[in-house]
């Protein structure tokens, strides 16, 4: 997430009423979780067990909760609770701005594009040309949409990210200020959640073809040409390379990647990083000749009892 | 679920057209199912197994299809269908009424409170302060929602119980005149949907944080602080205890308790109660390590095989 | 599906621009999958693997990309791209007609029926009577809904089928002409999404209730007094026969068979036909009580080591 100019150290440091190590004027050009921080960008830090990553990441600012040695070319920003001041940015940068309409005058929708009644499209959306829309579909803030892109009735895209700090006074939310990026020739079918990023982009690439009622978390991308079955789930931070198809029911736990071509069977949980070009099944999932062999062993087990019976 | 005032065993036989025991003028504050029932309520019983049960039970006015003994400080009313005339009974207290508005004008919400375009709020709907009711929910009649709520694009709050008495000619549905209560600090994802109470309340404690597309049944009750990932479904009448988490496309069955604190790891399927403080896993779930073990285990059954071959 | 009025061949090679193989006069009724081809149709065949199949079938018309020889009393349609013609009849005959209204003027809504605030209704929807439709329901073009049905909010029915083709340019969808058929009694949960036919119907029978979150891919068709819990998925070409029961959460392959009275456990996964009058379970599915014996017997393997290490 970039801010809409560049701040300085000292200006971010008053938003968020909190200390800083460096220049006054240490230019600041957005904000983004570790996984996804860049040059220019704040990323915060509130265990020791992760200083280091955080010190050493592409960040040019980090936001702590200790005066520690601050790396070469960058600087600091010091607060007692950087999760807290990491949600006040969000909110400044990218404050939630109700809607009093259906769809936001500050939409950009492109040529050819149909929009079905009853469908909700938040502000500075942008919607490329020649796509549909069916009804009842929501589009919040900021999300973008390519070319030839169908929405079917329902969906939903980019809700908040499930992510949570567990406090003793109860689950204090990390805001979502990231994107949908729907890229060209996509299509989502009907009753789908696709979440935004918390401060980067959630994103389907080209040419990939989602079913029904499919759940896509925060700051996941799919890759060009997958195929996904309906009431697949995938949690946040996952990589799907191109060309992966993912049958019904599947589930994929966070933060992992699945190679290229990889080819996953209805039901399956995936609760690691999948390698490319392999059919998978089971849950946890392993290769599917392997799970099929094993379900097919245990059929075994009385004919082993009998025999042990006689020996 | 009360009545709107007291009414009489005389004027609640009058409306069921049914038999009575007991004096003209018995008070009778409410009705409610079986679980959930109250003093002053009716309670019904069509199965003579079940007959002792709603006798005993906290009922003060049991609406049944014989005419036994009426215990004593009670009273009876005599149907030839008590199914039949307890639906007749939901349907006269809290008949369906029909919407002309999006958001009905009995409908109370609170200060501060946004309500974003396309959504449904039904006919004495209450919600507190500073919540955020996101594009396309739907929230039926009745429902109550308490402060500081967010509830995400496309979620159903409200919609009937799935409970059918088996009849020859098609199934009967049980009429449903209950509620969905929602308590402060939480948080509902996109796509959720969430029955309504057959009499009495589904409910959703406070500091609850729940992802998307979950289905929580009619009557279950959702402890504090319990954390819920995507495509969880819950049927009817469960209790989960406080601070339970649910990771992915679990699926938990009805009238059963989940234990404070346990942990349900993802795809787990949920067949009989589970203590807390433990960690889940399986379909059927069982402890997650020894369901692991297991998993382990047969692995070991071609080495099995091999060893009994040269015996 | 069928055309609005007879074609002649001649009429229709004009309208893909292909040759064709017969009289110029030879009337066509319609146009369908082999599936669910009827005399007088069109029906398309582009691998050699299946000519035989589509020559031999109930079509008298059959849109191939070879000239081979025409069987007696019927017709060919040559096209270099049959799947592309095909899509371009349905376009013809089919056209995706945009709607302005929320609900469409020719839509045609029998007495008695309640259509809440929100809904969406498109074009040559027919509802019957006494019909209760809740809020932000999306019944797209076509639908045809009977008497005495109850759909819950946020349902979609009549989304185009999840059926692509692989070419090297990208996933080329076949369109979706067909309809989604509701008939009498029939209830549906909150937030199901259920595909429209290809050509033909997706049809849930008289009596049959689906609880929430039930995707139904296109051209299945649900029997009656069927029972179906939430999350189930179901895809497309299934046949599910009368009085079939499916607990939560369960998975159904695409083109099989589910016989009377079965009765499908949570979670389980359908992956080829199964016989009326059983109890399933699994993943996949098996009869219930030879998988709980499995899963039982896995629990001896410690044992069956034990005693091994002794001999």
């Amino acid at each position: 997430m970039k801010f809409p100019r560049v701040h300085t150290l000292k200006e971010v440091s008053e938003i968020i009423d909190s200390k800083f190590v460096g220049e006054e004027s240490f230019p600041i050009l957005g904000m983004n979780e570790i996984h996804v921080v860049e040059e220019g960008d704040i990323v915060f830090v509130d265990h020791p067990k992760y200083y280091d990553k955080a010190l050493e990441s592409k960040a040019s600012v980090v936001l702590i909760n200790k005066t520690v040695e601050c790396p070469e070319g960058k600087a600091l920003l010091v607060s007692d609770d950087p999760y807290r001041d990491f949600n006040k940015l969000t909110r400044h940068f990218r404050p939630f701005q109700s809607s009093s309409m259906a769809i936001s005058e500050t939409a950009e929708i492109g040529k050819g594009t149909i929009i079905q009644p009853n469908v909700f499209i938040g502000n500075h959306v942008t919607i490329g040309e020649n796509c549909m829309i069916h009804p009842n579909v929501t589009i919040y803030d900021h999300c973008i949409i390519g070319n030839n892109v169908t929405i079917h009735a329902g969906t939903v895209l980019g809700s908040d990210a499930f992510y949570y700090k567990n406090r003793p006074e109860g689950f204090d939310k990390l805001l979502s200020g990231g994107r949908v990026v729907i890229e060209d020739y996509v299509d989502i079918g009907a009753s789908c959640t696709i979440d935004r990023g918390v401060t980067g982009d959630t994103i389907i690439k080209t040419h990939s073809k989602l079913d029904n009622q499919i759940q896509i978390g925060h700051d996941t991308v799919i890759g060009k040409k997958c195929l996904i079955a309906s009431h697949v789930g995938i949690a946040g931070c996952v990589v799907v390379e191109d060309e992966v198809t993912m049958w019904g029911q599947v589930g994929v736990t966070s933060a992992i990647t699945i190679g290229k071509k990889a080819v996953i069977l209805a039901q399956t949980g995936v609760a690691k990083s999948l390698e490319g070009g392999k059919t998978y099944f089971g849950s946890p999932a392993e290769e599917a000749r392997d799970k099929l062999k094993q379900m097919a062993l245990v059929k075994k087990i009385p004919e082993i009892l009998e025999k042990l019976k006689k020996n």
